[in-house]
């Protein structure tokens, strides 16, 4: 039936799927279904304490400033403690290169906004994250993919789809969303050399990186960048923006994410913000400053660290355990996510419904496509089941599949 | 100087402006200025106590849930809510028509999403809110402009308006942003026929319809376009979109605002706000709840309202007794702000750097204006400064507009 609203919405609001996916994923919700759908962390890790304490503290000693309308750059002494921790990592940042964001799905937004004509291409890893879809297609992105492989984005077929002309160049080098792989140190120095030499920019989305629970740290692209480029004054001014966020390491539940990019980048995105949130709400902002500062979110992501890591073993010794012959996964050395192929010939989406009847879900890999493939694919989230449900899920998804198999 | 990014940009970026009112802003941030110039409420009215009280039990008892992704339609007991306090205004809604948003500004970006194509025509009052342009500028947004008097929006010249063909009409009709003025019922109820007659929607921005502190409450457009339009299960169904926020009841530091809309309208708004921000702080939505619920916010507003009533006045008094004759004002019976009009030939721009080395600040009127006009009149504040403080900042504005009409 059409209503009187019908003819009313933009042409934009036509690219606006309900996505298929999000109507699985309401499957997933009851309660004895155990999921590896989302990618929540595990509730056992919030630091609920330490937010108690410091919302006591806000608000007794900054309670105005922490209840009132803020910068739309966000709270200074936090956006100067994620430069100083920033640099830590080898890159000269300070707070004119910050700019704090309502989850880093705010800032794919913001840049989608500054950046995306209608028909833009947009160069991604194929498989990549939904939800910079979610946020650009609405803007007119389309997508110019890339294969990744168990080192991620495979540089070498790089150059010619950056030959086909692309606005930006999108990549989450560490324990990527949706496979759980790494890029190397060797391509991420081609992918910073080809992108400068292209005179594309390179937006590096990063929510996992600190997340790291084997092997040792590689410098993010951004760094790389920035040995590419003078410095002006302890300012970066490169090519690559550069996202994170505290709802990996902190919680989600506050809504708390940051940019680092050139301040004449920096500026346009706080405009564009001023638009669409007049500012950050600055009682999260103070919070997450007295949560994280002082060391402790150091220590936390340790504990993190160490309980995803359990995590994610159990889950690959369950694979190993459980799975058939023919099924593959990835091995990630940090993050939430692992990713499965199932034999050729085999669809995901046409398991799914059984293996919610089996009380087990995970998210069916075509999603992460832009531009198909990957219908025997699948990611598996491993921080937020507890140990024994990680077995039981995997178990149960071993036998839904084995079914099909035969 | 050209940058690498200049010509990366997406077309709307262009339509992007750093606003010169951005700029003269700035100007008000020295401690010594007594600024009329910001929208912010009084510290003093925050409820600093009851926040503390609230996240100590929402951390000890929800923590799970409160530091978790949410829903993108929100928390729904604090949905649930809004829906049983909406309904005591007369009208039927269910939190299927209720969608919580990071603050009302967040609200307006998401209807320009959803509804405004490259040069569609909104219909405003003139003057009206700029944050409303800031947000649909970058959509392509043009206006039609109708004029607004000591009453509000003057309907006689609204018919000639919607003939133009517009795609919404957008309307603050309580203690308006910037003037401080009501539409009384006769006007609402000819906007809402009007509107129902041409098939065109209408945006209700009510940040302050409940702080009303002389006079009775007068019902909202959303409840007289109920009366025109047949219900379906107590589910409102109708023509108007109306937004209403926590940020002047509770403390905008929180960012916690609501839109309330037939719900095939929530479902757009729900799909494009999930690819802006996944969705709004759980913990901050389950601590406003905690504060509000039980019948504290009604007792609060009573003392907000009682706050700001004394401030009201102590500005129209030192108005009375300091303003040279030519210079005229609104009596806002409720609200944030009021009107001010200095003689025609008088320019508040180029009068504001004259009032700031007095130590005084306002928002000058042309940038509430769409479409030119207003240069004699400006916004001031009056919820903010201690009543000392209003007394004083008008005396020097005073003696600003007195030199230069010599």
């Amino acid at each position: 039936m059409q209503t009187l609203w019908d003819n009313r919405y933009a042409q934009r609001t036509r690219r606006m799927k309900s996505s298929a996916i999000r109507e699985l994923l309401k499957l997933t919700e009851q309660p004895d279904v155990i999921s590896f759908a989302g990618g929540l962390p595990a509730p056992e890790v919030f630091p609920y304490e330490e937010f108690r304490e410091a919302c006591n503290v806000v608000l007794k000693t900054h309670g105005p400033v922490a209840l009132q309308y803020g910068t739309t750059e966000g709270y200074l002494p936090l956006r100067q403690m994620i430069a100083r921790h920033t640099r830590r990592f080898g890159i000269e940042v300070t707070e004119e290169n910050i700019m704090i964001t309502s989850g880093s799905q705010k800032a794919l937004d913001l840049l989608g906004k500054i950046f995306i004509n209608e028909g833009d291409q947009v160069l991604v890893e194929s498989p990549t994250y939904l939800g910079a879809m979610q946020a650009w297609n609405i803007y007119g992105a389309e997508y110019v993919t890339v294969p990744s492989d168990e080192n991620g984005l495979v540089t070498d077929e790089l150059e010619a789809a950056l030959r086909a002309g692309v606005k930006f160049i999108y990549v989450l080098p560490n324990f990527q969303n949706p496979t759980g792989v790494t890029i190397p140190l060797e391509r991420r120095l081609r992918l910073v050399e080809l992108a400068d030499r292209y005179g594309v920019p390179i937006i590096e989305d990063d929510p996992y990186g600190q997340l790291r629970f084997e092997g040792s740290h590689i410098p993010s692209i951004v760094v790389l960048d920035e040995k590419l480029h003078p410095q002006n004054d302890g300012c970066y001014t490169g090519n690559v923006i550069y996202l994170s966020t505290f709802s990996k390491t902190l919680a989600p539940g506050i809504r708390l994410a940051w940019v680092i990019a050139p301040p004449e980048v920096i500026r346009k995105l706080v405009v564009a913000k001023q638009g669409t949130d007049l500012n950050t709400a600055v009682f999260n902002q103070i919070v997450a400053y007295e949560v994280a500062h002082g060391g402790f979110l150091n220590k936390h992501i340790e504990h993190i660290c160490s309980v995803y890591h359990e995590r994610r073993d159990v889950m690959l010794d369950a694979l190993e355990e459980h799975m058939p012959a023919g099924v593959k996964w990835t091995h990630p050395n940090g993050g939430l996510f692992l990713w499965t192929t199932l034999p050729d010939g085999m669809n995901t989406v046409e398991l799914f419904k059984e293996a919610v009847e089996q009380k087990v879900a995970y998210v069916p890999g075509a999603s992460f496509h832009p531009c198909g493939g990957g219908e025997n694919t699948m990611r598996l989230n491993f921080s937020y089941a507890s140990p024994e449900m990680i077995n039981e899920g995997i178990s149960r998804l071993a036998r839904v599949i084995r079914r099909r198999m035969k």
